[in-house]
């Protein structure tokens, strides 16, 4: 059972860890702050159980707190952040920011990346440029080991989940999409199978690709593969995967295959709104277009039309209060590194009670 | 029954009629030539049947054929089309061109439309893009009468059909995407209405939500909406198609419920990948991924891996000789048009036998 705690306590736990565990105060705090974040807006999965395994990721060599970011402008309005296979907070910081600088001079901006380690929930970064007031959007792949999706039509993976996600300045909270181009990301499935429930139809293939609901037959071995978001048209995800998957290594130069160990493909852009349309016209327009989708009746099994991201803000605006939530695998896990790191773990958590 | 006539008489002819309309020789070869091709490339939808519904549209004054083109350069990277209700296709030409224009100096650039036709296989258009080296997206929305596609959760449409298009080079033929966000075009619940059949689980709700197989209850009267991409996961549909609206409406400083009769709002984006890896080498890790993507073994029902546009290449290359697909409503539109414009429509087209 998961306990709560607030999250500024877990907030602080966390810049204690990674700073005794070699970053620096300001890679602590990026990197805890997009985590905390991901847990308050309900995006558990990339939240503070990443925690633990970003130390067990430092301590292992395969993440380099004290990495260098090197920004390198490659034209007027492109850039390549070199991450250095440090923090992916850090790295995709950098990417926003480099997107934003080139953004007031260009009006639109291309940022990639390179050696750049897991960035966590992609929409943190896209929210971040929307706060500045412009229309961002971004992908990014992940390296061959983890590629579990199936290119449409075949039976073994050639892809990651690979997420896009897109932000767009309102007149109150911006819109925040972020989503896998497969059908669920393998965490669900990890779900199902630690339940011993049946996953939904259309979700996996066995290892002979054939439609199983066992996700015993997705894990094997031999394994099976996700299919990519469509059902029926599922040519639709493919599109969408393949695209990402290229975006986030040819472009970087560095092959689908490439024998990296672990991280992102970034790609991301932004678009000044004000290039085309006076920014509060915009957020106006915007607004009307969202009051819009939400006039729509809701379907039976709804109560209301949602905009991406909306979920994701009253849930924020709950767990402020309420606190987020620490599974025990967690707690265990910083706990570990607490005793490792000399960290009074228990000192910094104040319980707010049980889940 | 279909007809198949030879694309180089279909596009003469084409031209013929639009010249004859009161569109410049150059206007009318652009907008033939992409109907033509994508009529070669399978997309009948999108190809020569519009031919006479844009000599309709002429004639009804909603298309100006004469209508000067202006491109307005609003930041060092950025760039609006107004294309004044002219021919679609020149418009999309100049985005393009606008775009390519761009690149060449700044390595990225965002152009969008105001007062757009309707665009066409919008595929056509990142393809051209592809075509010089370019990595190109995009999208485009259309008017509130064509709001038949649900928002997640709703029962009463909000948006369109919503396409998405990109396009990245290779050592060959182009990758070439082009996907509604919806589950289904509009025109293929017609198909499936004209031919009495049902249409697949999935697809459309009546209009009380229900999920129905009945394409009659989708056209009403009441009019029930067609599902967002995705299924079970059809939130990711409406994000994406959430997207291209915004993208299409506000961003041009336009209201999604603007009473525009006709057209597209495009969202072109065109990136070089020289910016970040020499083109060659670029080309050459796409055809790897390409490789690897096809290296998958196919699943039950499928014979092979296919990655976006490589059907509608080899649809193409067989078209090319035996002629594209010309329906018989299609041929009395044109027969009605060549007697009024006075263009001898038999002298044109060349019969190269029924379908």
């Amino acid at each position: 059972m998961s306990r709560h705690y607030r999250s500024q306590s877990v907030s602080q736990l966390g810049i204690a860890l990674f700073t005794a565990a070699g970053a620096g105060h300001h890679s602590a705090e990026a990197t805890v702050a997009s985590l905390v974040t991901s847990s308050l807006m309900g995006h558990d999965s990339h939240g503070v159980l990443r925690i633990p395994e970003y130390l067990d990721a430092i301590a292992a060599g395969a993440i380099v707190a004290t990495a260098p970011v090197e920004v390198e402008r490659t034209g007027p309005a492109t850039a390549i952040v070199d991450c250095g296979q440090g923090l992916g907070a850090v790295g995709a910081e950098n990417v926003v920011q480099a997107a934003i600088e080139i953004v007031r001079e260009q009006r639109t901006a291309c940022v990639i990346t390179r050696r750049c380690n897991h960035v966590g929930r992609l929409g943190a970064w896209v929210q971040l440029a929307a706060d500045h007031g412009l229309v961002a959007l971004a992908s990014c792949n992940s390296p061959q080991h983890g590629h579990f999706v199936l290119p449409w039509g075949g039976r073994e993976g050639r892809l990651s989940t690979n997420p896009i996600a897109y932000a767009i300045p309102t007149g109150g909270d911006p819109i925040v999409a972020d989503f896998s181009t497969s059908v669920a990301p393998e965490g669900k499935l990890r779900f199902y199978r630690n339940q011993g429930k049946p996953v939904p139809d259309g979700w996996i293939l066995d290892a002979a690709g054939q439609p199983t609901n066992d996700p015993n037959k997705f894990y094997g071995p031999p394994h099976g593969g996700i299919l990519p978001l469509g059902g029926a048209a599922g040519h639709k995800g493919f599109a969408l995967s393949l695209l990402v998957e290229i975006l986030g290594s040819a472009l970087a130069g560095v092959s689908s295959q490439d024998p990296i160990t672990w991280g992102n493909g970034v790609w991301f852009t932004a678009i000044d709104p004000a290039a085309f349309c006076p920014l509060a016209e915009f957020r106006r327009l915007v607004d009307e277009t969202i009051a819009y989708m939400k006039s729509s009746a809701p379907a039976p099994g709804f109560t209301e039309v949602l905009v991406p991201g909306e979920l994701e803000f009253r849930t924020m605006r709950r767990r402020e209060r309420e606190g987020i939530p620490v599974d025990p695998t967690t707690l265990e896990g910083l706990k570990r590194h607490g005793r490792r790191l000399k960290i009074d773990v228990e000192r910094f958590l104040e319980a707010r009670g049980d889940a």
